[in-house]
């Protein structure tokens, strides 16, 4: 192993992490059965309006295991450059979607399901954001925490609801 | 999104998936709560006589969660070049971890948790392993099934159980 970079500063994990919820195409998602058996998928997605959307097969265990809770567990980027996301999701029937929204994903991903009646959208709401490369960025990982952004954005990036940098936990 | 490349033939993609296997230092590890809330986290391997073996925490969601059904998930490389594995998983104490894996383990990742007992090993079989990086490589992304690899390693790959290449499901 070699020496990991000194650890990035909170204003510029939380540039990284709008980056790749902006550029990223992809994310695994994991969700779990009402029994306690776990699923994890790749599933290309648009942030949007502060919400991740993706699409899956109604039939799919994704669709089926967000049905009762909601509860998603979502990473973006490789092992060594972690954004890992806690949320809530919601079942979206693609005539349902607002139609920026639809329009948003369709444009990014160059696919519009909004009319597939075999697939679904899947409506993310992080409430968690945590992003670190190696061991000396466990520390101040935290950038979201109950739905709220804990780092003040700079003016390049594009948080809306960023408290003060001075909540961060120790 | 640029053209994909053309797919790999079953056996380019188990020489990829056991170099994967044999260098890749983390992977996505998938568990369930017996309640049905998943848990992400990502986790250094090595990959000795033909299982993972992992370390954590033994007070970690991911090892509490191993212990009632050892379903998990898990995942190497980038999203676009998914090594995608189902599996079963033990809890195995550091000092019930045959040497030579502890060995192994200490060996790659330079840590060596097994006098410490705070930790615990996951030994990790697999019996799903599939391999693919775009749309036109989901089909024959089978690579085993049902513990049995499908697809005839050549002499520079290590597979040591494969049955002809004949039996790949179409």
């Amino acid at each position: 192993m070699t020496s990991p970079e000194p650890p990035r500063s909170p204003e510029q994990r939380l540039r990284d992490t709008l980056d790749r919820l902006r550029d990223d195409e992809d994310a695994w998602v994991a969700t779990a059965s009402s029994d306690g058996t776990p699923c994890l998928v790749p599933l290309s997605f648009v942030w949007h309006g502060d919400v991740l959307v993706m699409a899956t097969r109604r039939t799919n265990p994704t669709a089926v295991n967000v049905t009762p809770t909601g509860a998603v567990r979502l990473t973006l980027g490789p092992t060594r450059d972690v954004v890992l996301i806690e949320e809530e999701a919601e079942i979206v029937e693609g005539t349902d979607l607002p139609t920026a929204t639809g329009d948003a994903f369709a444009a990014k991903l160059t696919w519009d399901p909004r009319k597939d009646p075999r697939w679904v959208y899947l409506r993310i709401t992080p409430y968690t954001v945590r992003a670190w490369r190696e061991v000396n960025e466990l520390a101040a990982r935290d950038l979201m925490l109950s739905g709220t952004w804990l780092v003040r954005p700079s003016p390049a990036t594009s948080a809306t609801s960023a408290t003060d940098r001075s909540s961060l936990p120790s």
